[in-house]
C-alpha cells in the first residue's frame, strides 16, 4: 500500500493554499503525458495503471501521516499547517474521475496516459506518486520490449533484481518487463505478487562449494535431475561445456537430459558457436544455450549478426535500470480549472521550447485505424469535439498540418476507470496485458507514425498562448 | 518489511541443492564487495547497512510464502520443492556472524562492505536481497557527495522522486542522498520515516490555476507569508522575478521578507545573474536563488564557472536515479567454507579479467592514518593475519607492490553487527551517518589512494588460482 504521504512536500503547500483560498472544490482537470520517446525509439508502452488504481484506492491520511504533518514548522517555528487544515486531510476521500490508457498500450509523447478530473486539491495531491509509478513502469516496459524485438522471438529472462534501485526498483521493474514482453523473472517475490513465471537453477557459488565443477554439476543433477541446467563459466567456459555434457550423458542415462547450459562471461558469439558445436557432436542438439552478462538490445542484436548460437537470453541490470536512459521525462500538468461560475477555464504553462509548452483542455486521444492497421493518433478536446469528416491535425511540433487519412475504423484510448472516486475497472490479468503490448509493438514497428492536435484544439492553444504572454 | 522472497529463485534451488546434499549447515563465508567506483571517480560511500538489518531482523518465511514455493513445479510438473524442505524453511531462523563497514565510511573497489559468515544455505539466501539494498544505496550516496562537492557548501536539495525508479527507487534514493550531503528531501514520506528535513513550496500549477502570475504569488504569499519563495518561470523568468518582487515587498511590508526565487528552466547563469541583479536593486541582497532542471555535479560545476548566482541546488532525476550511471556492480562471493573436517577450504571464482577473479579468506579491512590522514587501506585474512611491522600489499589489479609507509594509527572498517544471528549494532542516527560522510569525503579528496591486498592473502590468493586451474 502507497502511502498518501509518497509526494513533493509542495504538493501538501499548494493544497493547504488552494484551501485557504476556498480554491481545493474547484474542478480541475490534469493530464499525465511524457515529452520524448524513450531509448531512440519512437513509442512507450504503457505500464504502472494497476499500480495506480490501488493507490487511488486506498488514499487515505492516517493518524500517523497526520502526526508528522503536525510537526512540521515553518522557518519561523510557526507550524506549517494548522490543525483545520489537518482534520480536514483525515476526512478526505479520493472522489476523483480517472481516464486511462489500458497498461500494454503503445502510446506517444504528449499523449495523455492518465486524465484526472476532479476537486482541484486531490487532483494536485496525486501528482508525484502518479508519476512516480508510470514514469518508471512505463519506461521498463518499453525497453522490455525493445529487448524482445531484438531477441526475435527466443526466450528472454529478466534476472535484474541485484542490481534494480531498491526493492520497488526490482519489484516494480518485474512486472514491468513481462508487460513489455519478458517470459520469466528470476525475482521470486515478483512471482509470488505478479504471478509471473519464476526462473533460475544455480550461480557460480554452487560450483565453488565443491572440489571442482564436475562434482558440481554432479550435485546439482543428482539434487536437481529435472533442472538440467549448468552454469559453465566458473573456471574456464569450454571445459565447463565438457564438463556438462559428461553429466548430460548421466542424466540421461537415468531417463532426464541435458537441457541446457548457460554462458555468463567472456566472447559470447564465440563460446557459444563452440559450445553448441560441442554439445550437437555429444548428441545434445536441443540442449539450450543461455547467455547472460550486461546484456541489452544492442548487445543482442550484435551477438546475433556474428551468428551466436543462444536461443535464450538472461537480461538484467540493462533493463531493469534502464541504464542508457534510466527515467522517463513524464509531467502532470493542470489543462482545465472551472471558474466561480462554473465555466471551464483552460489553461497551460509556457516555456521558451514549443515541446515543453502544456497543453490545454479536456483530452482525449483518439487511434484511427484502416484494415486493422493504426494510421493516425488525434488528441483532441472533448468541449471542442473533433469533426466526424477528415479532421484536420497539427504535429506536436506545430511542423506539419494535413488531413486524415482514410480509416475505417478509431477508437478512443483513455478508458474510464473511476468515477467520482469509485472503482469501475476490473482488473486485467497481466497476461492479457502483455498480450495487448506484444500484439501493438508488432502494429507500430515503422517510424513515423502521425500523431497530433485536433485542428480545434490547435487553434484554441494558439489563442491561449497568445492570451497567457498578454497577462502574465 | 522485506520478504525473505526478495531473491533470485536459484538462491532457493541452490539452498534446497546444499540441504539435500547435507551441506546446508557447513559454515561459510561471503563478501560483498563492488569492481569499480562509480561516476569515473575513486571511492564509493558505503550506505543501506540499515536496510540490511532490518532485513536480517525479519528474515523468516511465512506461511504464505511457502504457500507459494509449494506452487512452483519443474518443467515435468513435478514439485520444484519437496514438502520437507519447505518445513525446513518454515522454521528456519537467521543465525550468521555479520561484519560490515558503518554507513557513510568511504570505501574502495575490492574492499569487502559486508561479511556473512555462518550457516552455507543461510548465507547463500541473503545475496541477492543484500545487493539490491547495498548496491542502490551506496550508488545514491556516492552521487550525492559528488553533487555536493561540486556545489561547494550550498544548500543541496534532492527532488528526484516523480522520476525516480519505483516506491523505493524514491524512499531508499532520499536516505542516501541525505547521507551523501543532500541537506533535505521534497519527498514526505522519506521525512516521515527517515527524519529528512522536507522542502518545498509550490509548482507550477499554483501558478496557472490564477488569472495570472503576480494573482498567483499574492494568494501563496497571503496563504503563506513565512514561506516567501516564489516559482519564476511558469511563463517569463524575468517577469516573474519582477513579479516575486512587488509581492516580496508587500510582505515586508506586512513583516515578512521575500526569502527566495526558484528557476526551473532556461539559462541559469544567464537568468540567475539578472535575477541577483533585479533583487539586489530592489533591496532584496538576502533573497536566495534556487536553480533546478536537470542539475547534476557536472551541470553545477558548469553554471560555478559562468558566474552564475545560485546559492541553492534542487537536484533531482540525475541524482535519484544516477543518470549516467545507474547501477553500482556490487557482487557476493563465497571465499570459504569449512570441510567434513572442520578445516577452512579458501574459495574463488575464476575469469578471464583479472579484476573479475574474485579474493578468498575471511576478509578484514584495516585503514592506516598518518596524522589523522588516511595513507592506506589493507584487505587482509583474519587467519593469515598482517604482520605487526611494515606489511606488504600487492594492489588490486596485481600491478603494484610496496610496503605500507609510516603510520601512527589504523583501524579495521568491518565491525561486528549480527553474532550468530543476535544484533548487536545499535542503529546509528542518519545525521551520524551523513557526518562521517562528509567528514571523509574531506579526507579522500585527492587520488590516488593505494588499496591493496596483503602480501601473505595475496600469495595464499595465487596458490589457489594455480590448484583451480589444475583441477577444472
Amino acid at each position: 500500500m502507497i502511502s498518501p504521504l509518497l509526494t513533493d512536500l509542495y504538493q501538501l503547500t499548494m493544497a493547504y493554499g488552494y484551501w485557504r483560498q476556498r480554491l481545493h472544490e474547484r474542478e480541475a482537470v490534469f493530464h499525465l503525458s511524457f515529452r520524448h520517446s524513450p531509448f531512440g525509439g519512437h513509442y512507450a508502452i504503457a505500464a504502472g495503471l494497476a499500480t495506480a488504481v490501488e493507490f487511488f484506492k486506498n488514499w487515505r491520511f492516517q493518524k500517523e501521516d497526520l502526526t508528522y504533518l503536525r510537526s512540521l514548522k515553518n522557518p519561523a517555528g510557526t507550524p506549517l499547517f494548522p490543525a483545520a487544515f489537518l482534520s480536514y486531510l483525515k476526512k478526505l476521500r479520493f472522489r476523483c474521475d480517472v481516464h486511462a490508457v489500458l497498461e500494454g498500450t503503445v502510446v506517444f509523447p504528449h499523449e495523455p496516459l492518465l486524465r484526472i478530473q476532479g476537486p482541484l486539491l486531490q487532483a494536485q495531491l496525486m501528482e508525484s506518486t502518479l508519476l512516480n509509478i508510470i514514469n518508471f513502469q512505463t519506461l521498463i516496459a518499453t525497453k522490455a520490449a525493445r529487448v524482445c524485438r531484438a531477441a526475435e522471438g527466443d526466450t528472454v529472462l529478466e534476472f535484474g533484481m541485484r542490481r534494480a534501485q531498491g526493492v520497488d526498483g526490482a519489484l516494480s521493474a518485474s512486472r514491468a518487463a513481462y508487460i513489455g514482453g519478458c517470459h520469466a523473472t528470476s525475482n521470486v517475490l515478483a512471482g509470488k505478487i505478479y504471478g509471473i513465471p519464476v526462473s533460475g537453477t544455480h550461480a557460480h557459488s554452487w560450483v565453488t562449494v565443491f572440489a571442482n565443477e564436475k562434482q558440481a554439476f554432479s550435485a546439482y543433477a543428482e539434487v536437481m535431475p529435472e533442472s538440467g541446467f549448468f552454469l559453465v563459466d566458473t573456471f574456464d567456459s569450454v571445459q565447463g561445456v565438457k564438463n556438462a555434457i559428461a553429466i548430460g550423458k548421466q542424466l540421461r542415462n537415468k531417463g532426464f537430459d541435458l537441457r541446457g547450459i548457460r554462458l555468463d562471461s567472456g566472447d559470447l558469439a564465440a563460446l557459444s558457436i563452440k559450445a553448441r558445436a560441442l554439445l550437437d557432436a555429444a548428441g545434445f542438439p536441443n540442449a539450450q544455450i543461455i547467455a547472460s552478462n550486461c546484456l541489452d538490445e544492442y548487445v543482442i542484436t550484435r551477438l546475433k549478426k556474428q551468428g551466436a548460437k543462444i536461443c535464450c537470453w538472461g537480461v538484467g541490470t540493462h533493463l531493469v535500470t534502464a541504464y542508457d536512459e534510466p527515467a522517463l521525462d513524464g509531467v502532470y500538468k493542470l489543462s482545465a480549472l472551472r471558474d466561480e461560475q462554473g465555466e471551464w477555464q483552460y489553461k497551460l504553462k509556457l516555456s521558451e521550447q514549443t515541446v515543453k509548452i502544456s497543453h490545454p483542455g479536456i483530452q482525449q486521444v483518439r487511434r484511427f485505424f484502416w484494415d486493422d492497421a493504426p494510421v493516425m493518433d488525434i488528441v483532441y478536446d472533448l468541449v471542442c469535439g473533433i469533426p466526424e469528416e477528415k479532421p484536420e491535425l497539427v504535429s506536436m511540433d506545430a511542423t506539419v498540418q494535413q488531413k486524415l487519412p482514410d480509416y475505417d475504423a478509431c477508437m478512443d484510448l483513455l478508458q474510464p476507470i473511476f468515477v467520482k472516486g469509485k472503482c469501475i475497472f476490473k482488473n486485467e490479468s497481466l497476461a492479457v496485458i502483455r498480450e495487448r503490448a506484444l500484439q501493438q509493438v508488432s502494429q507500430f514497428l515503422q517510424p513515423p507514425y502521425l500523431v497530433g492536435l485536433e485542428g480545434n484544439l490547435f487553434a484554441l492553444k494558439k489563442r491561449l498562448i497568445d492570451n497567457v504572454k498578454k497577462n502574465s
